[in-house]
């Protein structure tokens, strides 16, 4: 989404996944639109691009690095929702907590839009899916 | 831990939990201590209680509280980390998101301070347990 | 949209509005839609928000303050959009600074969103409407 | 002004203009001196140099780039005083977001500097004048 | 210099000042003007007060407080600069990291300024001078 | 300590020391252990580090620059504590703000964290040690 330089070759990548779970009437709800807050989603997705710019902030011992891209997808799951990021840099380290802490933030601002419907819902399922680059090399997760 | 001012009968409080799964190997190796990085714990129990200076920069609805107390707690289980962070303030509005906010940052942050031993790390279980004051009242999960 | 407390009696409040000039050609293709960056004014509708808590950050001698509500509206015009910002607070103070700042960040991110297909657009008329409450009392723009 | 690096080959540069109008009364309060908060025009010289910093702080799918030189110029015209901003990246990227952050947050700043005196005043006529870098490739308003 | 509120009786205050010394060649310099960067002073005055605006950023555990008053004051002094600084605050806390901040921060702002004809300069004596309010009541530095 | 790039024949470096003196009361109760808010010292590393991330917000004529290392030492002295930071860059300019900023803000936190039993602590000699890099070349102190 945010292309701001093309350099396929030099570019490390990392995708990380996460999980917002609702209660049933919760989702009933929010599927059913109507929310007073705004689309609780295309705001999340927001938020989630931007807290990678917030990552070095957030975490003490990283730093920031030159972003290229980055992307967050939000989709419907049986009892809430998945949230995807997608994250590159041109820099020769590795950006997983870059994605971690924008799939984060994506599921918390999820729960700050929705939660004056449901303060039960559980964020879960942080994790890193795969990652290019970085002294450490490719890593995937296995299954 | 943070008691700026001591007004109890105003104070609003959030209280929110959550839980880093790692492989017993990694937990292995970070109970027997010797992470380049330092103590993973200490660094993340700060990062989460100045997490909740950074909520409202990071979650766009919302807007900055006088914050009175904020602490986070790292405890070990049977499978990785629990952790739980408690925050009051002297508005008259809940602090669920800095609570929770303050659980991921912890958890993104012990993820980095380890991903160099185990990058298969899984944050889950963020969830609040309880919250007073706001324009809802008070709130606990159930069981 | 934000309505943190509701505290009516005190509340100080600062309108401001501004406007974005497009090209013909420029207002044609954003109003068809398609747009590869995603919808232009709900994310400058979100910046605009946000940009009231940045306003500190940005004007040297403003101070942060307790922000009870924030909103931002843009609404299609002739030649273009026209962007109104309402904020209350809850401090004895004014507030037309953060008001003026999230209309102007709104009409940067406008900008932003648009400038692939037309960098000539023009931001302008960026002005306070009306305030109340601060040391200067309440000021209305006339006519 | 700010000359971080001097690689005149690679750099690209951004140039953008805006306007500031007063009344007749402020004006001639302003240039006759004896404003109690300070040169309001250094001061806001200051924060359209630092507004470039936060750029991608305030829009929201901008990332921080790397930037070798930044400055503003405020200058006297007849209803009031025109502000230029001329910023350069060493990144393969435009930085007209950078320039028109700048000249925003500098008219914001003369407005706070000078709101006691009159407020009244209508910021305008913020536009691109001209860039080079970037995919879209050099760009220049004409006339 | 920055009055938000006037309300005097509430009102907390800290005094802090430090020193930055230049070498004597330096003092010539400077003190003959022409520094290209510009007014060392008027800038490191305002980075200064702009800092106890970061404090909480900055110091792990301070939280945000509601300033209503911020100056810096920059003197010279036989060997150097001598740098005050004085905040207020309507809270019903201590503000002496904030004053211990903007010292420091102006005086690295000067640092930043002169150091292209002097990097020896050293920076010292910053110390609290004074403090009212907090839990721990008034506290003044003996002689 | 943060590692991020390993180019060695491009990094800059930048050293800078500090000293904080405290009471000799002070000084003993430190020394016993048992401060409520924690170890001041470790807590003072963290905020040193994180301080460089920081330098271009409190700075006002900095710009961000790609870190890859930062690392401060705190350690005991006859009436006090020594503080030394250690800052590197792969960009081709210095970093001796960065590394000042380090050993401010690092005293400035062992403050926060020990001004509960001593107000009277003098924080001073912050300096520059040696730096390579920059338009400037080299710099080492005499003596």
């Amino acid at each position: 989404m945010v292309d701001v330089s093309g350099k396929p070759s030099t570019a490390r990548e990392a995708v990380a996944r996460g999980h917002i779970a609702f209660t049933p009437d919760a989702l009933r709800q929010v599927r059913g639109g109507g929310l007073k807050k705004g689309d609780p989603f295309e705001t999340a997705r927001l938020a989630g691009i931007m807290a990678v710019k917030h990552t070095a902030a957030l975490i003490p011992l990283c730093h920031p690095l030159p972003i290229s891209h980055a992307d967050v997808r939000i989709t419907p799951a049986s009892d809430g929702y998945d949230i995807e990021a997608r994250v590159r840099t041109t820099a020769s380290t590795g950006v997983e907590m870059e994605a971690l802490t924008a799939v984060s933030v994506a599921a918390l601002t999820v729960y700050d839009m929705v939660k004056a419907i449901d303060k039960g819902m559980v964020i879960g399922e942080i994790r890193l899916i795969e990652k290019t680059g970085g002294k450490s090399g490719p890593w995937k997760r296995s299954r």
